[in-house]
């Protein structure tokens, strides 16, 4: 990240500077250093759990300059104020500002991430956009193509329909070269990514009958976001295991859409979220019926053709169970697939940081495909 | 539980009894008051998990005398030494012995539960019935009636083939009648238990097809034992969730069996297991297609009609999920469903606790119907 | 616990029980099995954290009829459906009515546990004593005789400072006479407990300096209640550990005013409370300076002398530190000591659950010794 | 960190960089880049938390080039199978080695970090030191200027004692400048650095009874090591909170060293450790006695002048309470205070991560100072 004098009025914290510290952050000049220019964002919504992992990627990443960070609800404080891990950091100092489309645009901004509730999304996405800024949005309101399952999932007319046909699904394995040049890109849910990935290459290759795929997920408590709500008191979520949201979570209608996009074929599967009593981690479990003929070497051969050049797959091959311990904290995905022999199934298990490779990370990554920064820029976490 | 004065040379504490205090459980004369002889019995292994959570249950067993406690590891050494948290508790001066039979026949021991690990038990097993004692064990050495395939899922000949006859797979809610009169139970695992309790009546009266069922079950880390390896270790499983033991973990064995028998036809499901962050519980969630013109009106039918009398087996009911956090430290199964129309599947959810209705508990209300007691004595925990 | 025909009109769910079921609570008549005539209870203010513990434990207590069940939130819905752990237990019924004394009064009650915040516990406590019911109250209304000491801490004037001289400090181990003659007891804080019971004999029997005392204490979360807040969100509680409420934690009051009684002069202390990431459990570690010529022998011999007949005490000896694990779910309280006689202080770790000893159990515990049953009674968890 | 093709015979997998992956690790040219020569380093004893955390930290040091990883037990292994979260890392190919201090210095070996227990580490600091090898020891082996102490401390004759003058407790807030010239460095451990940072600069400034220090720390269990032992289980240590290793704990001897120093006298102080159920953090909280005329003003100028150029020391100030939550997986070390005017003590609380302010971190700290590097190089993470 790189602070210009011309932002600070905006949002930097200039006393902080003048503590004597010097920030963790570097200051170098980075258009030099690296040769590329940095690339000016907003990050409207950051004071959820979405926001706060964006912001940390983004604050270390050093082809990025954030002009503006927005949140309704703590708009005028510092960002180290509201989250006190950012103290002493070159970016603790920056102060929230109120979501207004043009005092973002004013600030220089070029792309806004949008970590807001859907509905809410849509609206501000409409804005930049008419101002010419490229939106990154973490929510729900333009990962699907069609508004009447919009409707269908999202209990709610589809606030932005005319957007639609512009916006992008940001799975950058999958997705690469529309990503490139997108003005608007939907960033993927946190269960989508941990499914899709697995199985996507699986599907386009013919090699599981697509009506056999069921999918369990386990997530961190995070996932469900920083909210003042009962059932997410740490006493009820510890020592606690549940499924929740069945049969049709809101997820499953983005899973669908992009398995049947590789498919060649409408794909309907079953989908069953779990909460777990960890901060940070989606497992995902997922079974299939392989195809006659199609063998485990096909599935290994179809991942490995399909990711072999992509730096955040894992593929920890057949035999292995995919651990979200490894992950936590990176934009990894770590894949691993058992064949039973038995019942000719496919058994595939993906592990990934539901707020890194499954939203902050990869809508990062995204950043990078925009803007022609090297794919791993800013996400080299481990 | 209640003490004999002949008991005490063998495992009872006297001084404790001696410092004043009252232990917490009760010394009354429960054959007066209840109007039941109480069955003298033992606990062979009893320094594990399990071991101690059938102690928790035993020591208030209004029927129950503990005569004998064996662990060849801590023989000699007071429960109360072991387990801190039977300290000051009537039964926290019982000592261990070795696992002796010829002493536990001496004791006037009755019934022995055997938390043993498997192929050990066996043969202590043996030695017990020869002396006339009845067992309940909760290893995996009587739970299959096949041999081979015995030595197909645990890696050694079966060690004792001939009891095999005589094994009772312990599952009350299932076979209670044939538990009533045996001589060997095989008290069922932690996982099976939590799959077939749900699947059972459904294959019984044909309403899904056998062939397509799928069992995701999720385990605390008491369901391990309690064994000093890295796997286990406090920082390897906290903010943790991983797949394990794909693709024919051991209790698949013992799930296979038993579907058969209710499907009456072989029965082939592929079933995962997985780790997580909490000590005690198993939420299993199982899939299943509806055979044609089954309607999830008669999965409800069907659940009721085979649990509406059975005290630990709580139906939710129809969209529904249940969670391990409800039901820890009981001997209850929560069971709730949901139909996906879409996809013609039944969803089942499950809960228990793995030391409880999974193991402890279970093996309790065994010896409750050999022994002709109410089936919740001793068990009303909540 | 004892249902009458009487009570179903008022709290009972009549067509559970005609489920087929038999609820796991005993539904015996227990006046003649023991001889005791069951006590009438209500408790009001049911469905927090130590509502639903205080429930745990009564409708387990052989010798407890609860005739009513008060929640403003919750008035009308049964306890099985606000609690889901009491599914299916002979209590799961039991409906939840309005906080109202008449009706209260109507049902029969003798006495009523009061699980509400303070300020609003003096109020209804008033209405209760004024019908002849005996209340014990877990707030902190009524654990201070100085009402300018309640308006000091608690920020607002003492709200029935009459009642002040009938209160007693419901500390079983301290004040046991004063506790079965009482009509109005206060049940003590989760943190005072666990600080009182291993000083109040040292300062009584003037072993250590009184000025010397500090008190570290860590809590489970559960010991900040069942509400909507951030703060107590799993994913700010978990992987976290942090003091709080300094340097004037409120139960510093009683715990102060308690320990000035023993020592009989006015004592001062630090006291510095955590927040861990447990459910259950309070963890206590306070050091004080042994006076001159005292030795830990002393100590051992004060701790010995005060607690050789109270069940809840387990005195683990000189060398041992106390372990929350040992003690969740129980009303037993631990204490160990080690003397540092490298700076002549004396080290005591002591450990209770903060929902059990440190609040449902003790309350119980009290109404046993208010109503002349067993100290134990009812409370033989472990 | 940088690979150069000389190292790749010994601890290099170079099929990895074939796979078409571009690794995460920069490989660019750090020398040109940074204008500084990096330096080779090894990590010996590399597979435990402590040394899994420190190669997290140089695999992404700009200025480091490990040059060898040394393991008695995974030898021959790549490091990315013995800690999966480095897989596609472009440290994840290195293979661990021998620790033979011969091929570690035909290496190139510059410096060395020792992860190892203490005993073994004095012997193979012996041979690095020997053979022009700088060290920088994060066991206890060089941390006592006394070999006495040790001898108590840690029940055996000193194993290097010829050394002890050479060694420089690496503290670096504290001890920049010798750190800077030392060949050897000891590495603090973790509980005395949260303890040590606090309280360090009042005793400097005569502000506090230096006998009345009492220091209370809660530790993540990570702190205990990577070893297979019963109460390190995740059954044991979840739910659990409890003191231990009461009252001489093997740290006690380097606190109060370097309090004494810091004092110019003589300083027992109590010092109370205890577990939590959190992988990782330390939260300490001091209580000390203010002398008389000092203030708490006085503190708050006297941590302010010693660490306001210290990146690293973040002064939370009065009224504010260090919580692990915002430090964990940085360098960081959060001080908050508190002024208990009622008794005249201090209370100060500091949180740091256990396995990096605590012990790796601070060690690279220390290789900052020792290279002439940046003194955030490498440890910008939050």
């Amino acid at each position: 990240m790189r602070y210009q004098a011309a932002l600070q009025p905006v949002c930097w914290n200039g006393p902080q500077r003048n503590r004597g510290k010097c920030g963790l952050a570097s200051t170098e000049n980075h258009e030099i250093q690296h040769g590329v220019k940095p690339v000016k964002i907003a990050v409207v919504g950051a004071s959820g759990y979405t926001g706060i992992e964006l912001l940390r990627l983004l604050l270390r990443h050093p082809a990025v300059e954030i002009r503006a960070l927005t949140s309704r609800q703590e708009a005028g404080r510092a960002l180290e104020e509201v989250v006190p891990r950012f103290r002493n950091t070159a970016g603790g100092g920056l102060r929230f500002i109120e979501p207004d489309p043009d005092a973002i645009a004013a600030a220089g901004v070029q792309a806004a991430f949008l970590a807001l509730p859907h509905g809410v999304a849509a609206e501000i996405a409409t804005a930049l956009l008419d101002r010419g800024i490229r939106v990154i949005d973490l929510s729900a309101d333009f990962r699907l193509r069609d508004p009447t399952l919009y409707a269908e999932f999202y209990g709610s007319p589809h606030p932005a329909p005319k957007l639609l046909g512009d916006a992008v699904y940001g799975l950058p394995e999958i997705r690469a070269e529309d990503i490139r040049a997108a003005r608007l890109v939907a960033a993927p849910g946190c269960y989508p990514t941990s499914i899709l990935l697995p199985l996507v290459p699986l599907l386009r290759d013919g090699l599981i009958e697509a009506s056999s795929v069921i999918a369990n997920s386990m997530s961190g408590v995070s996932g469900a976001g920083r909210k003042a709500e009962l059932p997410l008191l740490f006493c009820e979520c510890n020592e606690s295991a549940r499924a929740y949201g069945l049969p049709k979570h809101r997820h499953l209608s983005e899973i669908e859409q992009e398995l049947s996009r590789a498919a060649g074929c409408d794909v309907r599967i079953t989908f069953i979220p779990h909460l777990i009593p960890v901060t940070c981690g989606i497992a995902s479990t997922i079974t299939a019926t392989l195809r006659g003929g199609r063998t485990a070497a096909d599935v290994a051969a179809s991942l490995e053709q399909a990711y072999h050049k992509s730096p955040f797959v894992r593929l920890l091959g057949e035999g292995a169970c995919a651990d979200t311990k490894n992950v936590t904290r990176t934009n990894f995905i770590d894949i691993g697939w058992h064949h039973d022999a038995r019942t000719g199934r496919i058994i595939l298990t993906s592990a990934e940081d539901n707020l890194g490779k499954g939203a902050g990370g990869q809508a990062v990554q995204c950043l990078n495909l925009m803007f022609g920064f090297p794919p791993t820029e800013g996400l080299q976490n481990f």
